[in-house]
């Protein structure tokens, strides 16, 4: 049995979710770990992480939609207001979506579904560079 | 230390939750792994899991409404519709729960607390076949 | 490759995130698993988990808010009431936050961002003794 670990940085632009499977498919390649688990850990509180379907880019669209809807910017229901409007609802929804990921490995591979992939979702208006950590164990 | 790969099929007939815990004790049992960890993983974007009271069936219709309430299934809210007016708020009721589960095994049993059940939630209209995956390591 | 098992019991006094970072660390210090990946398994399904902005108080109270406003209490809108007004949307809330998390461990310690803390999410209105499983694997 042995570990890997690894990292993933992407570039934010604004509220979106950021496919980064090919990424993780990369190192999990690289790590020669081939029945295992992987785990991805989202290390912010304003970015958070989500599986979903890779196939129309308006579901990806209709997702960030719908939390935008959910989450008012409205700063006169939060106390925390001193970052921007965009600050608050941005932990609100990384607590309704996750901060890890948990994903087990077969000969090689993600066991995903045929729509699965794997997405940083961004909830800053601002660009930011965002840091996934990924640990792998199996042999 | 050892692994153990196995996987759970539930047919299901619409919008609820379906409990999978007796399914998973078995593959625990089978796999004896006395201490260890588990993780279940959903193959699909339009089901998702959690874990939630098993005493009393009203707690899972009551989750159910909740999501059916704050998920709209208005077409005009959303750009992805060829699929069907239930297929989006499918995806966002994903989003809001979980793709994968972790649960600790210690003396060859899940240590779920006493009301807790693993469950499937199903989010689409029509009869769908869903896979869970499992993973567990330990020994 | 070994692992370790433990658990953390906290008191709660209503509705509001507690903090167990410290005691976390304090297991993942005793463990003696420098490199590996700790689980976080709450036993409960009126109380759930969260990892979310360590720095300022307000983000917790704005995010508590958050869901008392989202999850109504209005028994009207449920059937599951036999245990009092705040049951069932304590299940909801739970629901919609996590009751696993999963955090890689490095040099001995979890690879948190800077302004990241564990919560526990207490939703119930009553003082409560809750329960979390923590797992650690690694070497």
């Amino acid at each position: 049995m042995r570990q890997h670990f690894a990292s993933i940085t992407l570039q934010t632009r604004g509220p979106a979710l950021y496919d980064f499977t090919d990424k993780a498919k990369r190192i999990v390649e690289q790590s020669e770990i081939a029945q295992g688990l992987l785990t991805c850990f989202v290390r912010h509180t304003s970015a958070s992480l989500t599986i979903q379907e890779n196939a129309d880019p308006d579901v990806l669209r209709d997702l960030a939609s719908f939390l935008d809807r959910l989450v008012s910017r409205d700063e006169k229901l939060y106390r925390h207001i001193t970052e921007g409007p965009d600050d608050m609802p941005s932990h609100i929804r990384s607590m309704l979506t996750q901060t890890s990921l948990s994903i087990p490995l077969r000969d090689g591979r993600m066991i995903l579904g045929t729509w699965q992939g794997l997405y940083l979702f961004e909830h800053r208006d601002a660009p930011h560079e965002r840091e996934i950590a990924l640990h792998l164990i199996g042999e």
